[in-house]
């Protein structure tokens, strides 16, 4: 049984579903109608993709699920639902029991762990990772290569509960250390780093360092050095390269390609 | 298949199973013994209703299932668990993979967001509108119109671990903020407002806002105004109505009627 | 339905698999290639054990499971997935959705909590608890007998993203109160208690008791009196035996008998 090959004949698919050369899935995943799968994808068991979105329950028989697509090379791992209404470019990998709504908008190359929960309508770059139980509101913009580690939520309900709701902005390169809470409309800058358990309550310039409840500016990223060597450490993109699109080449060479 | 209807093939129902008039129940769900579930309920895949409580290890054979009751025009996501031994009054609606523990007790339209994780042994009111992962221990009393958002925990040991619970008290439309953390036995009065990521350590006063590591009252909720418009937000009853009895007519004149 | 024994007709089970005698597993569960299970254990719903690690989406045919062991009389609750190549001690305990990665090592008498969330690669001693949704980080150390509540993360990277791993080691007896963090490298003492909503970033020394963001210490844990009768509560060992090794006799006794 080691290695599910092609279709699981328990698996259910709806109409209209487009399913690309050599995709996995594994036993029990529902795929609904009008879900598209790129090529060479491994989806797991117990997997949903195309939820129904809410209006299932108002609409009826008039109900028509909107399009889900997945990009090719993607792995969606056991227990994980996506609603209908979104797009993934290539190589998305979840993990575990990962939930995300209608209205999602990822890049290539997206990474989200296990348990984390994406409200939907909501924008995320190339290359960026949330590790496990990350919370997204809706209206947050993520921007490219960003780190998102656990426990984070990005808000966006200024007065709940309220109508108003204003999303969180995160530029490339930023880093939200786990069990931090961004409010909502907050903008954290390019390479900004937000340190453990951060409460933060307004805009995070570019290179800055905050932490605290509310959090606030304690040093520059260059400011920082490693713990293990001395050496800088931020910003990462110079020192880190696993899984970024400058593996093996560097971030500067990477760059100067483009 | 985008419509499922009625109860699917791989449904798994146990015995002194009651279903009302035009319930749905979606692929491989298993409704275990003494479950009754109101008409126009629809429930999703891969839910388990009446889950078993522990007794079940210790009695073997003489364990009966205790009766779970789902209101009617109730919505359970895919992959909830309710245990038996609970009672949940009409249009209760959950997100996905919702954890729910014997007797717990919740009043009409009840919503409890993906991921929560509700200990059992409370009491939940009307109208309680919880987010994604909220965490409630047991002994909790929580009235109507209160309102819960992601990581919130709500504890009930003083001294962990200890065999002394003391349950919160949340009054009725107070606002729980996210990632806050309610200590054992504190009482949020009616209206007040906890600010995200703040621990809760003593009483809060009707009306009052606090936030902070200890929480600690920062304002009144009449002080606070709209970031969008300059005018009073709060009491939240009095600017917000959407799925409250009051939707279209108003708090005040909803109150006044009854 | 109410009483499942042996194996139910859905079951998926992989080459290589061991079996106890009087082990029950519940519907659709799976177990992958390599997974050997003790005696009267109870296996729920949905569970997966043996999942592959990420090798296999790499070695494709070439990829052997590693072996999987559960000691004898532990309860699976249902959804939860176990990694191959990790193994547990007798009477383990879990609650729902737990997930287990690659290279988990625990003790006897292990309880750990829905959605909990153990990343691999650690070491779990005796009789430890986890409360429901807990983040172990890799390369963690928890000795004998620890307590750690909901939403607790114990972190590994200093300076994330790096590739720089270190991480927490939390000492026999002590307990890690709700929604805090420990960062990297931090050694939490014997006895020692961390309070909830802490940012740990320094070692904790034995029997003191920690608070705040950061967390600092404030008091020693003999110097807490129960708010219920006014007693020593801490060291919690010498009053509290539920589940223990020393239950009905007393702490003092059974480590004298040992």
């Amino acid at each position: 049984m080691k290695n599910f090959s092609g279709i699981h004949s328990s698996v259910l698919i709806g109409d209209g579903v487009k399913l690309g050369r050599n995709v996995t899935i594994g036993p029990r995943s529902i795929i609904y109608d009008n879900v598209e799968i790129g090529d060479d994808c491994r989806i797991g068991a117990d997997v949903i993709l195309g939820e129904p979105n809410s209006a299932i329950y108002n609409d009826g028989d008039n109900y028509s699920n909107p399009v889900l697509r997945i990009g090719k090379a993607s792995i969606i791992r056991s227990g994980s639902i996506l609603y209908a209404g979104s797009a993934f470019g290539a190589r998305l990998e979840t993990g575990h029991r990962v939930t995300i709504r209608e209205g999602t908008r990822a890049g290539e190359n997206f990474r989200v762990g296990t348990l984390s929960d994406i409200q939907g309508n909501c924008e995320i770059g190339n290359y960026v990772r949330f590790h496990s139980n990350v919370h997204v509101g809706q209206g947050s913009v993520i921007k490219d290569c960003v780190w998102i580690f656990p426990y984070v939520v990005l808000t966006n309900d200024p007065h709940p509960p309220s109508n108003h709701l204003v999303g969180v902005t995160v530029e490339s390169f930023a880093v939200i250390a786990t069990m931090s809470v961004i409010l909502p409309g907050v903008v954290i800058g390019t390479d900004a780093l937000v340190g453990a358990g951060s409460i933060v309550n307004r805009n995070v310039a570019a290179e800055d360092v905050v932490v605290g409840n509310p959090a606030r500016r304690v040093a520059s990223i260059h400011d920082i050095k490693s713990k293990v060597d001395g050496t800088n450490v931020y910003p990462w993109r110079l020192n880190f390269d696993r899984g970024m699109p400058w593996e093996g080449i560097g971030y500067e060479a990477w760059r100067d390609a483009q």
